[in-house]
Protein backbone atom coordinates (compact mmCIF):
# COMPACT_ATOMS: atom_id res chain seq x y z
CA UNK A 1 0.00 0.00 0.00
CA UNK A 2 0.86 3.35 -1.13
CA UNK A 3 2.16 5.68 2.37
CA UNK A 4 -0.39 8.16 1.29
CA UNK A 5 -3.33 5.56 1.24
CA UNK A 6 -1.82 4.20 5.10
CA UNK A 7 -2.27 7.62 6.55
CA UNK A 8 -4.78 9.23 5.19
CA UNK A 9 -7.09 5.45 4.88
CA UNK A 10 -6.30 4.79 8.89
CA UNK A 11 -9.14 5.07 10.96
CA UNK A 12 -9.97 4.74 14.69
CA UNK A 13 -11.70 1.68 15.17
CA UNK A 14 -13.89 0.53 17.79
CA UNK A 15 -15.63 -2.52 16.40
CA UNK A 16 -13.95 -5.10 15.41
CA UNK A 17 -14.75 -8.49 13.76
CA UNK A 18 -14.25 -11.20 15.58
CA UNK A 19 -11.96 -13.16 13.15
CA UNK A 20 -8.50 -14.19 14.38
CA UNK A 21 -5.46 -12.27 12.92
CA UNK A 22 -2.17 -14.32 12.70
CA UNK A 23 1.19 -14.33 14.49
CA UNK A 24 3.12 -12.93 11.59
CA UNK A 25 0.60 -10.02 11.36
CA UNK A 26 0.82 -9.35 14.55
CA UNK A 27 4.78 -9.20 14.34
CA UNK A 28 4.96 -7.45 11.46
CA UNK A 29 3.02 -4.74 13.56
CA UNK A 30 5.08 -4.30 16.17
CA UNK A 31 8.27 -4.73 13.86
CA UNK A 32 7.14 -1.40 12.36
CA UNK A 33 7.55 0.25 15.59
CA UNK A 34 10.81 -0.44 16.21
CA UNK A 35 11.19 1.43 12.82
CA UNK A 36 10.42 4.50 14.65
CA UNK A 37 12.94 6.97 15.93
CA UNK A 38 13.94 7.11 19.46
CA UNK A 39 16.25 9.96 21.81
CA UNK A 40 19.83 8.11 21.09
CA UNK A 41 18.38 5.18 19.62
CA UNK A 42 17.24 3.84 22.79
CA UNK A 43 14.33 2.08 21.69
CA UNK A 44 12.38 2.37 24.85
CA UNK A 45 9.14 0.27 23.77
CA UNK A 46 8.43 -3.33 24.43
CA UNK A 47 5.01 -5.41 24.11
CA UNK A 48 2.23 -7.33 25.88
CA UNK A 49 0.34 -9.40 23.35
CA UNK A 50 -3.23 -10.38 24.72
CA UNK A 51 -5.48 -13.00 23.51
CA UNK A 52 -6.46 -14.26 26.60
CA UNK A 53 -10.39 -13.53 27.35
CA UNK A 54 -9.80 -13.19 31.19
CA UNK A 55 -6.83 -10.79 30.60
CA UNK A 56 -8.90 -8.83 27.95
CA UNK A 57 -11.88 -8.76 30.56
CA UNK A 58 -9.96 -7.16 32.77
CA UNK A 59 -8.57 -4.36 30.47
CA UNK A 60 -11.96 -3.73 29.56
CA UNK A 61 -12.85 -3.43 33.48
CA UNK A 62 -10.18 -0.73 33.98
CA UNK A 63 -11.61 1.35 31.24
CA UNK A 64 -15.08 1.05 33.05
CA UNK A 65 -13.08 2.38 36.20
CA UNK A 66 -11.93 5.12 34.67
CA UNK A 67 -15.47 6.02 33.03
CA UNK A 68 -16.65 6.11 36.60
CA UNK A 69 -13.40 8.17 37.41
CA UNK A 70 -14.51 10.91 35.12
CA UNK A 71 -18.27 10.58 36.13
CA UNK A 72 -17.18 10.71 39.63
CA UNK A 73 -14.84 14.50 38.95
CA UNK A 74 -18.24 15.34 36.76
CA UNK A 75 -16.13 15.30 33.99
CA UNK A 76 -18.50 15.32 30.50
CA UNK A 77 -21.38 13.12 30.87
CA UNK A 78 -20.70 11.10 27.07
CA UNK A 79 -17.84 9.61 28.94
CA UNK A 80 -20.47 7.35 30.19
CA UNK A 81 -21.55 6.36 27.48
CA UNK A 82 -18.08 5.08 26.05
CA UNK A 83 -17.93 2.26 24.48
CA UNK A 84 -15.80 -0.36 25.97
CA UNK A 85 -16.70 -3.97 24.57
CA UNK A 86 -14.17 -3.62 21.66
CA UNK A 87 -11.90 -4.43 24.10
CA UNK A 88 -13.04 -8.02 24.55
CA UNK A 89 -14.19 -8.49 21.15
CA UNK A 90 -10.96 -7.89 19.13
CA UNK A 91 -8.95 -10.70 18.73
CA UNK A 92 -5.43 -9.81 19.78
CA UNK A 93 -5.00 -6.33 22.26
CA UNK A 94 -1.01 -5.17 22.05
CA UNK A 95 0.05 -3.41 24.56
CA UNK A 96 2.73 -0.50 24.26
CA UNK A 97 5.11 -0.34 27.06
CA UNK A 98 8.10 2.66 27.57
CA UNK A 99 10.65 2.72 29.73
CA UNK A 100 10.89 6.67 30.85
CA UNK A 101 14.62 6.94 31.45
CA UNK A 102 15.23 5.95 27.74
CA UNK A 103 14.13 9.53 26.74
CA UNK A 104 17.36 10.91 25.94
CA UNK A 105 18.93 14.17 27.38
CA UNK A 106 15.86 16.17 27.74
CA UNK A 107 15.70 15.55 31.88
CA UNK A 108 18.04 18.32 31.63
CA UNK A 109 16.26 20.97 30.58
CA UNK A 110 12.71 20.72 31.21
CA UNK A 111 11.57 18.32 28.32
CA UNK A 112 11.22 14.68 30.14
CA UNK A 113 8.96 13.18 27.19
CA UNK A 114 11.24 11.62 25.10
CA UNK A 115 10.25 7.92 25.38
CA UNK A 116 6.93 8.54 25.73
CA UNK A 117 7.51 10.82 22.00
CA UNK A 118 9.23 7.76 20.54
CA UNK A 119 6.92 5.52 21.69
CA UNK A 120 4.19 7.49 20.29
CA UNK A 121 5.47 7.35 17.20
CA UNK A 122 5.80 3.63 17.07
CA UNK A 123 2.14 3.81 17.89
CA UNK A 124 1.18 5.40 14.74
CA UNK A 125 4.17 2.82 12.92
CA UNK A 126 2.03 0.31 14.29
CA UNK A 127 -1.30 2.20 12.88
CA UNK A 128 -0.05 2.15 9.73
CA UNK A 129 1.05 -1.07 9.35
CA UNK A 130 -2.55 -2.37 10.55
CA UNK A 131 -4.35 -0.44 7.70
CA UNK A 132 -1.71 -1.70 5.27
CA UNK A 133 -3.04 -5.16 6.18
CA UNK A 134 -6.59 -4.00 6.03
CA UNK A 135 -6.80 -4.25 9.28
CA UNK A 136 -7.41 -1.51 12.37
CA UNK A 137 -6.77 -0.37 15.74
CA UNK A 138 -7.81 2.35 17.95
CA UNK A 139 -5.24 3.90 20.36
CA UNK A 140 -6.49 3.44 23.55
CA UNK A 141 -5.73 5.38 26.48
CA UNK A 142 -9.21 5.27 28.50
CA UNK A 143 -7.68 3.84 31.39
CA UNK A 144 -5.86 4.89 34.78
CA UNK A 145 -2.18 3.78 33.53
CA UNK A 146 -1.16 2.88 37.07
CA UNK A 147 -4.10 0.41 37.70
CA UNK A 148 -3.66 -1.52 34.46
CA UNK A 149 -0.23 -1.97 35.20
CA UNK A 150 -1.07 -3.65 38.14
CA UNK A 151 -3.50 -5.45 35.99
CA UNK A 152 -0.95 -6.42 33.37
CA UNK A 153 1.92 -6.87 35.84
CA UNK A 154 3.90 -4.27 34.32
CA UNK A 155 7.34 -3.48 36.09
CA UNK A 156 8.03 -0.33 38.22
CA UNK A 157 10.22 1.54 35.52
CA UNK A 158 8.10 1.33 32.73
CA UNK A 159 5.03 3.13 31.87
CA UNK A 160 1.96 2.29 29.52
CA UNK A 161 1.94 4.47 26.28
CA UNK A 162 -1.71 2.50 24.98
CA UNK A 163 -3.05 -0.53 24.37
CA UNK A 164 -4.12 -1.25 20.81
CA UNK A 165 -7.25 -3.47 19.92
CA UNK A 166 -6.09 -5.05 16.43
CA UNK A 167 -8.66 -6.95 14.34
CA UNK A 168 -10.66 -6.37 10.84
CA UNK A 169 -13.34 -3.41 11.75
CA UNK A 170 -16.97 -4.82 12.07
CA UNK A 171 -17.82 -1.54 9.58
CA UNK A 172 -16.99 0.73 7.20
CA UNK A 173 -15.07 3.55 8.70
CA UNK A 174 -15.16 7.19 7.87
CA UNK A 175 -12.64 9.63 8.05
CA UNK A 176 -13.42 12.30 11.02
CA UNK A 177 -13.13 15.82 9.64
CA UNK A 178 -9.71 17.65 9.38
CA UNK A 179 -9.05 20.72 10.23
CA UNK A 180 -6.98 23.14 7.80
CA UNK A 181 -3.73 23.17 9.63
CA UNK A 182 -2.76 26.26 11.09
CA UNK A 183 0.42 27.51 9.81
CA UNK A 184 2.79 30.29 10.94
CA UNK A 185 5.71 32.07 9.08
CA UNK A 186 8.84 32.53 11.19
CA UNK A 187 7.45 32.98 14.47
CA UNK A 188 4.34 32.64 15.87
CA UNK A 189 1.73 34.61 14.54
CA UNK A 190 4.21 35.92 11.89
CA UNK B 1 6.33 4.90 -2.43
CA UNK B 2 5.50 1.86 -0.08
CA UNK B 3 4.55 2.02 3.24
CA UNK B 4 6.76 -0.37 4.68
CA UNK B 5 9.89 1.34 2.51
CA UNK B 6 8.86 4.71 4.19
CA UNK B 7 8.90 3.44 7.81
CA UNK B 8 12.19 1.31 7.42
CA UNK B 9 13.92 4.05 4.93
CA UNK B 10 13.07 6.53 6.85
CA UNK B 11 16.48 8.45 8.86
CA UNK B 12 17.41 10.63 11.32
CA UNK B 13 19.51 13.09 9.08
CA UNK B 14 21.62 15.84 10.69
CA UNK B 15 23.51 17.27 7.35
CA UNK B 16 21.51 18.56 4.76
CA UNK B 17 21.96 19.69 1.37
CA UNK B 18 21.19 23.05 1.03
CA UNK B 19 18.82 23.24 -1.81
CA UNK B 20 14.99 24.60 -1.22
CA UNK B 21 12.72 22.47 -1.27
CA UNK B 22 8.82 24.19 -3.05
CA UNK B 23 5.86 25.17 -0.61
CA UNK B 24 4.23 22.50 -2.41
CA UNK B 25 6.27 19.86 -0.29
CA UNK B 26 5.94 21.63 2.78
CA UNK B 27 2.66 21.86 2.70
CA UNK B 28 2.26 17.86 1.85
CA UNK B 29 4.47 17.16 4.90
CA UNK B 30 2.27 19.43 7.40
CA UNK B 31 -1.26 17.89 6.02
CA UNK B 32 0.30 14.07 6.82
CA UNK B 33 0.56 15.37 10.53
CA UNK B 34 -3.22 16.38 10.66
CA UNK B 35 -4.03 12.61 9.39
CA UNK B 36 -2.40 11.52 13.15
CA UNK B 37 -5.63 10.28 15.33
CA UNK B 38 -5.96 12.48 18.42
CA UNK B 39 -8.08 12.55 21.38
CA UNK B 40 -11.46 13.22 20.96
CA UNK B 41 -10.34 14.48 17.15
CA UNK B 42 -8.84 17.39 18.68
CA UNK B 43 -6.16 18.15 16.39
CA UNK B 44 -4.46 19.90 19.01
CA UNK B 45 -1.06 21.22 16.67
CA UNK B 46 0.16 23.89 14.89
CA UNK B 47 2.89 24.73 12.67
CA UNK B 48 5.63 27.58 12.10
CA UNK B 49 7.54 27.07 9.19
CA UNK B 50 11.08 28.50 9.57
CA UNK B 51 13.30 29.74 6.68
CA UNK B 52 14.48 33.03 7.37
CA UNK B 53 18.44 32.58 8.48
CA UNK B 54 18.06 34.73 11.49
CA UNK B 55 15.32 32.37 13.08
CA UNK B 56 17.86 29.28 11.82
CA UNK B 57 19.93 31.32 13.88
CA UNK B 58 18.30 31.66 16.98
CA UNK B 59 17.23 28.35 17.02
CA UNK B 60 20.71 26.95 16.86
CA UNK B 61 21.99 29.60 19.56
CA UNK B 62 19.16 27.98 21.97
CA UNK B 63 20.62 24.30 20.67
CA UNK B 64 23.83 25.49 21.70
CA UNK B 65 22.68 26.59 25.35
CA UNK B 66 21.14 23.10 25.61
CA UNK B 67 24.51 21.56 25.06
CA UNK B 68 26.23 23.89 27.71
CA UNK B 69 23.62 23.01 30.28
CA UNK B 70 23.95 19.26 29.38
CA UNK B 71 27.98 20.00 30.62
CA UNK B 72 26.94 22.46 33.79
CA UNK B 73 25.04 19.35 34.70
CA UNK B 74 27.99 16.84 34.45
CA UNK B 75 25.55 15.33 31.87
CA UNK B 76 27.76 13.00 29.07
CA UNK B 77 30.52 14.90 27.79
CA UNK B 78 29.56 13.42 24.26
CA UNK B 79 26.84 16.28 24.42
CA UNK B 80 28.94 19.01 23.93
CA UNK B 81 29.96 17.49 20.62
CA UNK B 82 26.93 17.19 19.15
CA UNK B 83 26.44 19.19 15.73
CA UNK B 84 24.00 21.75 15.48
CA UNK B 85 25.59 23.24 12.19
CA UNK B 86 22.15 21.43 10.48
CA UNK B 87 19.77 23.88 11.93
CA UNK B 88 21.25 26.87 9.77
CA UNK B 89 21.78 24.43 6.41
CA UNK B 90 18.78 23.30 6.19
CA UNK B 91 16.60 25.02 3.77
CA UNK B 92 13.18 24.84 6.50
CA UNK B 93 13.21 24.26 9.82
CA UNK B 94 8.91 23.45 10.80
CA UNK B 95 8.65 23.63 14.44
CA UNK B 96 5.20 21.86 15.45
CA UNK B 97 3.20 23.07 18.42
CA UNK B 98 0.74 21.49 20.45
CA UNK B 99 -1.55 22.57 22.85
CA UNK B 100 -1.74 20.59 26.08
CA UNK B 101 -5.42 21.14 27.27
CA UNK B 102 -6.03 19.78 23.83
CA UNK B 103 -5.50 15.70 25.36
CA UNK B 104 -8.95 14.49 25.62
CA UNK B 105 -9.85 12.66 29.83
CA UNK B 106 -6.45 11.63 30.14
CA UNK B 107 -6.28 13.90 33.16
CA UNK B 108 -8.98 12.67 34.94
CA UNK B 109 -6.95 9.73 35.70
CA UNK B 110 -3.57 10.26 35.77
CA UNK B 111 -2.38 10.44 32.09
CA UNK B 112 -2.14 14.16 31.02
CA UNK B 113 -0.46 13.74 27.71
CA UNK B 114 -2.65 13.04 25.46
CA UNK B 115 -2.17 16.43 23.01
CA UNK B 116 1.38 15.31 23.14
CA UNK B 117 0.99 11.91 22.03
CA UNK B 118 -0.83 13.29 19.36
CA UNK B 119 1.62 15.58 18.08
CA UNK B 120 4.39 12.87 18.39
CA UNK B 121 2.09 10.65 15.64
CA UNK B 122 2.16 13.53 13.17
CA UNK B 123 5.80 13.86 13.35
CA UNK B 124 6.17 10.55 12.68
CA UNK B 125 4.14 10.66 9.63
CA UNK B 126 5.75 14.27 8.96
CA UNK B 127 9.22 11.70 8.79
CA UNK B 128 7.31 9.29 6.69
CA UNK B 129 5.79 11.88 4.24
CA UNK B 130 9.78 13.42 3.87
CA UNK B 131 11.28 10.12 3.42
CA UNK B 132 8.64 9.52 0.24
CA UNK B 133 9.89 12.47 -1.04
CA UNK B 134 13.37 12.03 -0.70
CA UNK B 135 13.76 14.05 2.13
CA UNK B 136 14.99 13.64 5.40
CA UNK B 137 14.35 15.43 8.50
CA UNK B 138 15.30 15.13 12.65
CA UNK B 139 13.12 15.09 15.40
CA UNK B 140 15.67 17.46 16.82
CA UNK B 141 14.32 18.52 20.49
CA UNK B 142 17.77 19.11 22.29
CA UNK B 143 16.46 22.47 23.52
CA UNK B 144 14.91 23.95 26.51
CA UNK B 145 11.41 24.13 25.03
CA UNK B 146 10.39 27.14 27.20
CA UNK B 147 13.40 29.06 25.83
CA UNK B 148 13.27 28.43 22.34
CA UNK B 149 9.30 28.78 22.89
CA UNK B 150 10.24 32.66 23.94
CA UNK B 151 12.60 33.08 20.66
CA UNK B 152 9.65 32.08 18.19
CA UNK B 153 6.94 33.97 19.90
CA UNK B 154 4.96 30.54 20.70
CA UNK B 155 2.06 31.81 23.03
CA UNK B 156 2.00 30.39 26.57
CA UNK B 157 -0.93 27.51 26.09
CA UNK B 158 1.17 26.01 22.91
CA UNK B 159 3.91 23.95 23.41
CA UNK B 160 7.25 22.72 21.09
CA UNK B 161 7.05 19.06 20.42
CA UNK B 162 9.60 19.29 18.51
CA UNK B 163 11.66 20.99 15.81
CA UNK B 164 11.96 19.52 12.14
CA UNK B 165 14.56 20.54 9.66
CA UNK B 166 13.48 19.50 5.96
CA UNK B 167 15.56 18.94 3.33
CA UNK B 168 18.04 16.61 1.17
CA UNK B 169 20.14 14.62 2.86
CA UNK B 170 23.86 15.46 2.33
CA UNK B 171 24.63 11.89 2.59
CA UNK B 172 23.37 8.68 2.23
CA UNK B 173 22.49 7.58 5.55
CA UNK B 174 22.55 4.24 7.09
CA UNK B 175 19.46 2.72 9.51
CA UNK B 176 20.63 2.43 12.80
CA UNK B 177 20.65 -0.99 14.33
CA UNK B 178 17.23 -2.44 15.46
CA UNK B 179 17.17 -4.35 18.34
CA UNK B 180 14.70 -7.20 18.34
CA UNK B 181 11.16 -6.64 20.00
CA UNK B 182 10.73 -7.59 23.56
CA UNK B 183 7.46 -9.08 23.67
CA UNK B 184 5.34 -10.83 26.12
CA UNK B 185 2.35 -13.00 26.25
CA UNK B 186 -1.03 -11.94 28.28
CA UNK B 187 1.28 -10.10 30.99
CA UNK B 188 3.96 -8.45 31.67
CA UNK B 189 7.17 -11.78 31.97
CA UNK B 190 4.34 -13.81 30.90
Amino acid sequence: MELKEAVEGRRSCRAFSPEEIGKDKIDRIISACTWAPSPLNLQPWEFIVITDPAVKTAVRAEAEKAKEAVAAADGPSWAAKYPTAFLEQAPVLVAVLYNPAKGGLGGYFNSPHGALMAASAGIQNMALAAAEMGLATVWFTFFDPQALGRVLKVPENLELAGVLPLGRPADELKPPPRKPALVFDQTYGG
